[in-house]
């Protein structure tokens, strides 16, 4: 259906804001992008960032408006995992089948391009100018130097909240009765560090893996960069035995690194430099509803529902709702009303099934990786899957590589794990794991269920 | 242990805050009471109020500062419910044994005599000055016309946020990294309505009862004033086919009232006129954590756990958070620190169990209680409660009557529960529920647990 053009705010230039921007500017709307930041093209990146693991969904949604081409040139395919396990060389796990892969890139880098892209298409950014308040019901917003100061208002005929986690737009409508909100930070906080390039610009570790030191409470993660570095992220709780309120002097970090990550250790001085450069940052899962006000506001990625980074899902997220969010457009035309109500209602079940998968994913890396019983569980499906690939999806690939819902995914792999508990619930499991037997009852299951 | 007088703001002229100012006026800390609102002393009430019933919680904190007499005289004991089913002549249930009762008094009434009591004690109170922010680390509040206005700063020692579910306070701790907030609004609606005293200032119904008329999805409550009057309580849903939506006429009411409360039509007018002058009020959950920021800041009450109603223990708990505080107070003397961590590390697990009670006894009212099996099951558990009085006391007595922690009364609830499951799974239950086989299965099960 054809849309007639409206003026329309954006609040926020990331990722989310920006490529609504330009899926919303085919359509011929007037588009204004606020953000209380400069523009980040003329800046430093923060050094807080965890690099962007774009899938199968995030394609999609950039696919569409045929900015794929361009953002692959600044993202590198990964594969598999490189496990860099204590007292063990390092080991590989593929992704999936037939090549399978997450894209690796860099946020600073994709924000950048996604701001040109947005601005060739015809978008106008406000750098510099935070939004203070807004007037839902007429769409009307406030920006000015500070909370107290003098503010200008700007009348709209529609804003949308992608202002992120601390969604200034959202801190309005959860002021209102009837809006339900929570936000829950998990103990553990992270870290960016860097492992810069060799001198010949190469990488000092395989560019095409998702590289992991999982050591039970804490972790660091590697993801390549096109420069040859990557970007390292270190998790860890904030307080407790190995934690970063330990970590107070060099001579601390440098034995935490080397007793824990020795196969980094020639880079030590970088990581060491970062550790007390970087700050620490916390994590949260936010979960709010609902996500628009009548015709006029509505919220998208972020702001709508805030994930813990554990499935690498948080920007693919947003890209998706707003794929979902075009579909509806193309389909109710001028109808803002019946879009955000459908909207909201078509995606909330799936940003809280993300929000749960990515959790659960937090606290299997952060207790369940050293339960034998687990593993053995994992082995189990994984030789399962490999030889019944129709059979069994696992729960990894349906997020990760489908576009499938996210609801459908924790569902499905609710099902899995509650037959798997069967299958580890049979006698002497650690012994017959690997027999026909086993083999056998699962396929039972399956046709079960 | 001795204090050191202090300096020391609370947030909020409710009864909490009240209440909180009497406990530290008895260490000679200069105190200050801010509200927003007007004198209540001096207004009409808001007529969106449930009446309260004070329980064995709330007696013991006001006992404690021996103001338990005066607020008695404002009080009516309930020993009983009233239930008014529909098509059933109206039949009583005893609360507990030996006379324990429940005291219904008017939310306003009480809030009067508790600021009379609390200025006698010598609290200052400084009415109709709104507190809009606070600095946390300084204990430093600012206070103004409107949010945008020139603000007045003070500068206090030790700052209680006592300003209910939608604390300002809590707004500021709210915004800090690391914070835990969740608010969860009930699609169930409420009204106060009243029922007048008859000419000669008697009560139209039981004054000894709490009224109740069950109606599935909705329910009206009524509890005695010391006027003659009831104040009642209309919990509906907001949308659906019984709704506060649908109710938009005269004739609309008039006919909803006949249908439902036909024992009630006597004084339909008031009814009806109270439905459209009264606002419906929403029902929230709220969580946080921290309650505390350092030596400086803390919340007590709602402010740091707000429940829906159907417990009526809001402001009990809140009370019993007071009790708890003092005896921290009294324990740890000038050490504010480790007061407030003491503090909330002990309330928050009570404060989360009554709000899981609460919200139960909702579930339970709005779906269960047509349920046959589940009506089953309560009739034997109270059989076997009148037989064997030691080995089983209900939930609510737990919470109603005893001062145990709340986070006990939810466990030992949870293992009555699963212990009744198992009864429930007799076979031909309906028929044998009677039976000493039955008895004899709750014993057994009791002892093993």
């Amino acid at each position: 259906m054809a849309q007639t053009p409206k003026d329309i705010a954006i609040i926020g230039s990331g990722l989310v804001g920006s490529l609504l921007g330009i899926y919303l500017k085919r359509y011929g709307h007037n588009i204004t992008i606020f953000d209380r930041r400069p523009d980040i093209r003329t800046i430093q990146f923060s050094g807080r960032s965890i690099n962007l693991a774009m899938s199968n969904r995030g394609w999609k949604a950039l696919k569409e408006v045929g900015i794929d081409v361009p953002i692959k040139e600044i993202a590198i395919p990964l594969s598999r995992r490189a496990m860099h396990v204590n007292g063990t060389p390092m080991y590989f796990q593929d992704y999936g089948k037939d090549g399978e892969a997450i894209w690796s890139i860099s946020r600073g880098l994709l924000n950048r391009r996604m701001i040109n892209l947005a601005e060739d298409a015809g978008v106008t950014f406000r750098f510099n100018e935070k939004v203070w308040d807004i007037d839902l019901p007429q769409a009307k917003i406030f920006t000015g130097e500070t909370e107290k100061s003098e503010w200008k208002a700007y009348q709209y005929d529609l804003v949308f909240g992608c202002d992120g986690a601390f969604s200034r737009i959202r801190h309005k409508m959860q002021r209102r009765s009837r809006f339900d909100y929570s936000q829950d930070f998990i103990d553990v906080g992270y870290k960016e560090l860097t492992i810069p390039p060799n001198e010949d610009g190469s990488h000092k570790l395989d560019k095409h893996s998702f590289h992991i030191w999982p050591r039970g409470k804490f972790m660091l993660i590697a993801m390549p960069n096109i420069d040859g570095s990557f970007t390292c992220t270190l998790f860890m709780p904030f307080e407790g035995d190995v934690s970063f309120e330990k970590i107070t002097t060099k001579e601390a970090a440098e034995s935490f690194f080397k007793t824990y990550f020795p196969n980094v250790s020639q880079v030590i001085e970088n990581l060491i430099n970062d550790f007390f450069k970087n700050p620490t940052s916390a994590m949260v899962t936010m979960k709010c509803y609902p996500w628009t006000y009548w015709d006029k506001v509505a919220l998208v990625g972020d702001s709508a529902h805030a994930i813990v980074p554990f499935y690498g899902q948080g920007m693919n997220a947003g890209f998706e709702d707003i794929y979902v969010l075009d579909k509806l457009i193309q389909q109710y035309g001028d109808d803002w009303e019946h879009i955000f109500t459908t909207y909201q209602k078509q995606r909330k079940p799936n940003a809280d099934a993300i929000a749960e998968l990515s959790y659960r994913n937090f606290m299997e890396m952060s207790s369940k990786t050293a339960d034998p019983r687990f593993l053995l569980q994992k082995k189990i499906e994984k030789k399962f899957a490999a030889k019944y690939p129709d059979k069994w999806t696992p729960v990894y690939s349906r997020v990760t590589f489908s576009d499938n819902p996210y609801a459908d995914a924790l569902a499905i792999g609710d099902q899995q794990e509650a037959m798997m508990q069967k299958v580890m619930e049979m006698p002497n499991i650690e012994a017959i794991w690997d027999t026909p037997e086993v083999e056998q009852k699962m396929l039972e299951l399956l046709s079960k269920s």
